[in-house]
């Protein structure tokens, strides 16, 4: 059996950044007290672990926090959370880990609500990114999964972005949804991250060449998830792993080649691991 | 035989707007000299004929014309055009009779070039209203008829502008093709205007209950020859005429219905003409 690997493995620039800055703060800050995590820092519970052996803690409410660093995750924070640690004063040291990516999303939003834009946010609304993203919109439109028609006569100003992990056929499909409304303008934001786009583009690649794939990274990551539906959409025999110990002999009988693709917050050495056994299996 | 009539016949406000500002031009500076339209100031010969006989006259070409009133026609002039007449100094008096959703539009492109956007314009580009807006994008992206995808790795910004008696439909299967670019934002403006969305809908409200459809309108309007191509796309028997002279009894042989609508520079008068020979014949 052939293993055929994704062009593209290992952190994506946004994941790197967040653990060096994880790793830094734990390194620099040891001595101002315990070092927090606003929810996982990335979407990868194996490296979330080696982090918290580290002195990282995850927390998710900070009410009895007052003193020592709290580290906002790469997908971003709401708005009144970071307020209400910056409300707590000097106890307290605030480092912001958000991927760029999302923080230019950010930016969009914040600018779209100024400029009198109606907001709608196309994703998963349970996600702590897009979370994050409707505290700043404050007054989101819609969400794509309550899409209504709007009233005739109401012309509108829609801004439109998408979670950074979203696939773009399913962002272009809610955005023909919102274009039947009667609006005056409707401003179509790309926030879709390239490294995610690369990822997807290289998994429908593999998919024409193999015909089973395994799909490794967090069962909480978003990104990786949507490579595990682009596999299934195709109809081909999919596994969605975090570890090698998942793997079953069984997946691969009678396969030719099998597919192996990852999420942006998977590390490197784990794609090796995996690839390995699945050699083994084979 | 049942004749209906679409709820809303005889001009649009931008026509009426635009004989009215001809009337008043011609009457009001006869002792200036020659009077001309650059183009026919509305797409109905009929009512141009009329405009002609109190004194109006349609010209092409310019270059000839140093003394007298110019009037822009109801789509607009190309901004080269206008330079060119201004050139001409005081001997030539311009006036305006745009529409206002057509300068509207215009000024959308005017503000999406000055902001560094590339424009699309979705339309016909032999149209004096597209050829106008062509003149201040200046260096438009694409045109409808000559879409092609963008390469890799060309994140653009994009303003969309449609023709303002497109059919909303045909509008946004064009905006579809164009968010398959790789974009960074797409801004995509409803510059159809209202009035052509209202006959556009009563007509294939109509479509609904007749067998036979008469559209009345110049067979050089852009917004009446849409509404034909509304109904022939419905299979309905269908006939573009611009005075009652060009109907034919067989059109209405064995038919139980026929619906009748009319474009936004068509008289009301000519529709009641119409309509009236239509009853003659059932």
């Amino acid at each position: 059996m052939q293993v055929k690997v994704a062009g593209r493995t290992g952190f994506c620039f946004g994941v790197k950044r967040a653990i060096n800055i994880a790793e830094r703060t734990i390194r620099e800050n040891r001595c101002r007290g315990a070092i927090y995590s606003l929810g996982p820092i990335i979407h990868n519970p194996q490296v979330v672990e080696a982090l918290s052996k580290k002195g990282l803690c995850v927390i998710k409410d900070i009410s009895r926090v007052n003193h020592g660093t709290v580290i906002i995750c790469s997908h971003g924070a709401p708005k009144d959370l970071i307020e209400k640690i910056k409300d707590k004063g000097k106890g307290i040291k605030l480092v912001d880990a958000t991927c760029p990516f999302v923080k230019y999303a950010q930016d969009i939003v914040s600018r779209l609500k100024k400029q009198g834009y109606g907001v709608i946010i196309v994703g998963d609304k349970e996600h702590p990114e897009v979370k994050a993203l409707l505290s700043i919109a404050e007054k989101p439109l819609i969400l794509s999964s309550s899409l209504k028609k709007k009233g005739k006569g109401e012309r509108v100003r829609i801004g439109v972005i998408s979670q950074t992990t979203q696939n773009k056929e399913n962002y272009l499909k809610e955005v023909g949804d919102i274009l039947q409304y009667d609006f005056s303008e409707v401003r179509i934001f790309n926030t879709i991250c390239s490294d995610t786009s690369l990822r997807q583009a290289l998994t429908r690649r593999l998919l024409d060449e193999c015909d089973v794939m395994v799909v490794i990274g967090g069962k909480n990551s978003a990104n990786t998830r949507r490579l595990w539906q682009i596999c299934r959409d195709c109809g081909v025999d999919s596994y969605h792993i975090e570890t090698g110990a998942e793997l079953k002999k069984e997946y691969f009988e009678n396969k030719k080649c099998v597919g192996v693709v990852s999420g942006a917050s998977t590390p490197e050495a784990m794609v090796k691991k995996v690839v390995k056994s699945i050699k083994k299996m084979s």
